[in-house]
């Protein structure tokens, strides 16, 4: 594998912002997106910022991601609205969603919006970050392409729905979990491959129903293990199913019909944590139960410190970038 | 292992009931109590239902359950309320607390109670019924005692914090998911035990941290694995503070400090399906989106499908029982 390049933060979000410009985004949402990719390099989520990023420019070209639309607002419910995404770009169309039902709360102390016809969010944990952020609590996922096997199945027909849980903490806590329902995403089974290791927990199923370590053969059968294996099964039909009759929008089914993967339905649920709870209980309270939790062994973390230190370490140090994405974005912006 | 007997409903409820009234519950609410027990047997979920029947009876000796008291509300923050369980019986504060989070999104399309100083509401799918009974979607949860090591930990610090999410959807796919947040409760590890089998997926891990198929040999070293391993360990950390911080209640390291499991906090979330789409449409697009997962292999089950399935077969032949817990129940109605 080659090195990574380290490079400061604003010279990456200049580029991509460039690029962005170009395939006609206007300058506030070129530099939101541009933003929150380059957030998820500094965080240590590649695979859901440069990596992707050509993926994204290819999905303007195609024309499932409009670079000229974002979400409005269709139906109002009182605590809970409803969305159209308008096939915007899904970065963009999350943070307003989470938005406002961060605004919903501080009026009904929690807020819900349920939004339709979106496209990728990318890394999930951008929108729990956001809730942190703004003081407050959160829980939010999005449907997604079948690709994986129900328990029990053998053909992907259910998505791997990332689920999102943001709890605003002290600064040194910041609680973001941020989690997809199959064990091991491709990306990392991918990594795994490349690295010629084997995974260290099982990751998914032969056509025996043995668990299997080897990611390559995983990657060959397809047979991804949920998480909890029949448990995460069903969280992901259920999470699936809510989101699209919340949005009124459609499943991973209708998804996986389509040539390529958007459209996607989202949940954005927001708790006014700072009206219901002192920030003084609520700092102490997090600091003893975060402490017990660590206690119990000598390598255990709570959900977002890996992330804040290699947020910390990028900041200090430059941004990781894979040279070969690297190459790509250069191309893409012509210089 | 002894046979089952087979009692039909009516009789079961009708001794508990008597037990309960004897207890000093006022009418309404021993119905109550001994209906929810007597349905987690009738759908195939004993160790919630019968057998722990005795155990809530200690609880009531022992002072922890407070047989004169129920969930009061304290704060209302607009669609989120906050109550006070004031260690009335778990399953009267829960159903209490679910139906006002009905109510509450019948307003506001969304609304959320958080509950405070609670009792063990023991089988978490009853308030999924619940709200699917209302036609309503819900997501609730409990935090527990300290009953599961986090990932990377050897002492168990957190809990198995059950998750119940409910969608109401067409009278054959009532979906409710029901889940523990470890791989297999302590009751499958000791029911596995017994039948001296091994499991079918791991379930713990040894002091080496090697995956252990063995329940005799998890039960011994208390590693019970999370769903998901680091995944489900986050999960239960974050729903336990979100839990207490909403209902400014205890978390389970509070509750593990105590002589008995009480005193505990819990999230009810319903939303008005019925305002948001039509019967039609909803139940068109679950019968299509069931059908889909199911079709992924020959043995694939919606969550709920199984409840359903017993059900209907306890109320044609009688519902099991162990003769063991109802010899003890006959005891104490003094039969």
């Amino acid at each position: 594998m080659e090195t990574s390049l380290l490079i400061p933060f604003e010279e990456i979000r200049n580029i991509l912002k460039e690029i962005l410009l170009k395939q006609g985004f206007i300058n506030e949402h070129a530099d939101s997106i541009a933003t929150i990719f380059t957030e998820s390099n500094r965080d240590g989520y590649p695979s859901h910022g440069i990596n992707r990023f050509p993926l994204f420019i290819r999905g303007i070209r195609r024309g499932y991601i409009k670079t000229d639309q974002v979400a409005v607002p269709l139906q109002t419910f009182g605590a809970l609205e409803r969305w159209d995404g308008q096939l915007g770009a899904g970065m963009l169309n999350a943070r307003i969603c989470m938005q406002k039902a961060v605004s919903l709360a501080s009026g009904y102390g929690i807020g819900c919006v349920a939004l339709r016809n979106t496209n990728h969010w990318m890394r999930g944990g951008t929108y729990g970050w956001q809730a942190v952020d703004a003081n407050f609590g959160a829980i939010c996922w999005t449907n997604t392409t079948p690709n994986m096997p129900p328990w029990g199945g053998r053909k992907a027909h259910t998505g791997n729905n990332p689920l999102v849980i943001a709890i605003h903490g002290p600064d040194d806590i910041p609680l973001v979990l941020d989690m997809s329902l199959s064990q091991y995403s491709y990306g990392k089974l991918d990594t795994y491959k490349r690295a010629g290791e084997r995974l260290p927990f099982p990751g998914g199923l032969d056509e025996q129903g043995n668990m299997l370590y080897d990611p390559a053969n995983i990657l060959r059968t397809g047979q991804l293990l949920p998480i909890g294996l029949w448990k995460g099964s069903a969280l992901s039909l259920i999470l699936d199913l809510m989101a699209a009759l919340l949005s009124s929008g459609q499943t991973s089914l209708h998804i996986g019909r389509q040539s390529h993967e958007y459209g996607l339905s989202q949940v954005f649920i927001a708790f006014d944590l700072p009206r219901l709870i002192s920030d003084e209980v609520r700092n102490q309270l997090i600091h003893e139960v975060v402490e017990y939790y660590k206690a119990s062994g000598t390598d255990v973390r709570f959900p977002g410190e890996q992330t804040l230190a290699r947020r910390e370490k990028a900041m200090r140090e430059g941004i990781a970038v894979d040279p070969g994405y690297w190459e790509e974005i250069l191309q893409l912006s012509g210089r």
